[in-house]
């Protein structure tokens, strides 16, 4: 008997499915957008009135279907239960016990972070192994840890939260976490062109970027052409990224560094830079650890989110 | 029926042995010589010797038995095999199977800064958690991580070797793992000392660290006594420390984090001063993360290499 598995990644613009067969061969794919009117009181019912169409539709029968992954923008507990998603509007939600409810399927629910880094294991750049690490550099620096096939969720849900690790205390800046010198402040994109900016107000040299928009890509594409200053911008973005990762590594030793999010499209130069400060930095075992970039792009939550229920079968 | 279960604790000078109910009552200890000579080739076979004759002074049956639980000083393999272990003469060694062959007895085996926290969170400090980072404050700094309720031994057997984190990628002094700057360089007695002796050399204010002999007793001993250069000293050792715990919780966020080690006899005066960084650089769900003081001393081992076994059943 074939077995089926919906994915479904909640994400504060649109909510992302995917019906997958076990194995991992995905069927169909589709999105719907995130009512967070109401704080959001709408989502979980539009998903599971989602995941109840596409049953009818492909005239599935309830056996034959595993259950649901979910993951949503906040830390989930042991138990199901969310504890606050800003994005989508949610205050404390019991999210299994609603949508086993609406659904009458298994459900299983994770943050979005670490489940997009269970995804990649599964299906993308960290095939193969079993502890693997991913950062993810987008607006912020998200990640997620797996040991052993699972996601280290931690005592308070912050397991993963890796892009506040602290490397600079003595920064003036606060993060968006009110701590002060997160990783996030230095590699995340927002990060890149916080840095770039200060370079470009303190330089004397040309560079390409001054006068453009300063983006992250700007920044890389920049390097990329041996701009002198952009060298410096990623240099230093390089080395803070990669002495944090070596000393991750000192922790949980994955076997693999997975890469993803907005700035990880720089391509293979960024995992280069990065990997020359990690070598550098990493306890002697862990220097020849794997740095891949990320291959599921915006998929990855879909996948880690069916990953996640099978593997609660 | 009474269940038992043997804890060893492989050191470079003595092996310490232990005999317990499967409940942690300890029936026995005692310890036997490290006998290094042709390369630790008597080792296992005196602890096998040692192990028969208290079944036989004690008249236990073998059903009655669960099995020995051993740790060594170096990296071990999910197989059981140990990747050389400098401090005994050993390059790679399958302990399990050597120790099974002799005894009999079913073996599991770990490293020792490992089954040292494993040991914690049994009986010790870490009592009541299930997720525990374990920082061990001796010569160098050692550590073990705890998720779930297992050890997290990693892809290269690196696991908790937070002693590593680099922390000063700048320093100029190398530490014993060849990189620059690791936490160990800071926050071992050794790391202390090291400061101490620079902070001394460069202070034009008097201090009783001046003249006498320069350990981490004699740092701790006059920071408690208000001495300025030795509160500069341990200011320094704390923020150091506090920031890298601070750091290794984004990654796993332990309920629980137990300072062990020579360096922890200062007491609770050093657990308030890391606590004081900790929390300042901490993600903000991990500022009220419990740091505690290891219980166990020497016996983290013994206890934690019989919890090894007894978890496997």
């Amino acid at each position: 008997m074939k077995q089926y598995v919906f994915g479904i990644d909640v994400g504060g613009t649109s909510i992302k499915c995917g019906l997958f067969e076990s194995d991992g061969t995905i069927l169909e794919k589709w999105e719907i957008i995130t009512r967070k009117q109401e704080q959001g009181k709408h989502v979980l019912t539009d998903v599971a009135d989602s995941i109840l169409a596409m049953i009818e539709k492909r005239d599935l029968k309830k056996e034959e279907i595993i259950g649901v992954g979910i993951d949503v923008p906040g830390p989930v507990q042991a138990d199901g239960t969310v504890d606050g998603a800003v994005n989508i509007g949610w205050g404390k939600k019991d999210i299994v016990g609603e949508l086993q409810e609406q659904t009458g399927l298994k459900v299983k629910a994770g943050n979005d972070a670490n489940v997009a880094a269970l995804g990649e294991m599964w299906k993308g750049g960290g095939q193969g192994f079993n502890d693997l690490l991913m950062v993810t550099l987008g607006t912020g620096v998200g990640g997620g840890v797996i040991v052993n096939g699972k996601i280290v969720t931690g005592a308070h849900g912050a397991g993963g939260e890796i892009g506040h690790g602290c490397v600079n205390p003595s920064d003036e800046e606060a993060c968006n976490c009110g701590n002060h010198g997160c990783l996030e402040q230095y590699a995340s994109a927002t990060g890149l062109v916080r840095m770039a900016k200060k370079a470009i107000d303190a330089s004397s040299e040309d560079s390409v970027l001054m006068g453009a928009e300063v983006t992250a890509k700007a920044i890389f594409d920049a390097y990329k052409a041996n701009d002198v200053l952009a060298g410096q911008i990623v240099e230093r973005f390089a080395e803070t990224l990669g002495n944090a990762l070596a000393t991750y590594c000192c922790v949980v030793d994955p076997g693999v560094i997975v890469i993803g999010g907005g700035v990880s499209k720089a391509g293979q130069v960024l995992v280069d830079v990065v990997k020359k400060y990690f070598v550098r930095d990493a306890f002697p075992s862990c220097k020849n650890t794997d740095i891949v970039l990320a291959q599921l792009g915006n998929d990855a939550g879909v996948y880690g989110a069916a990953k996640l229920v099978i593997d609660e079968r």
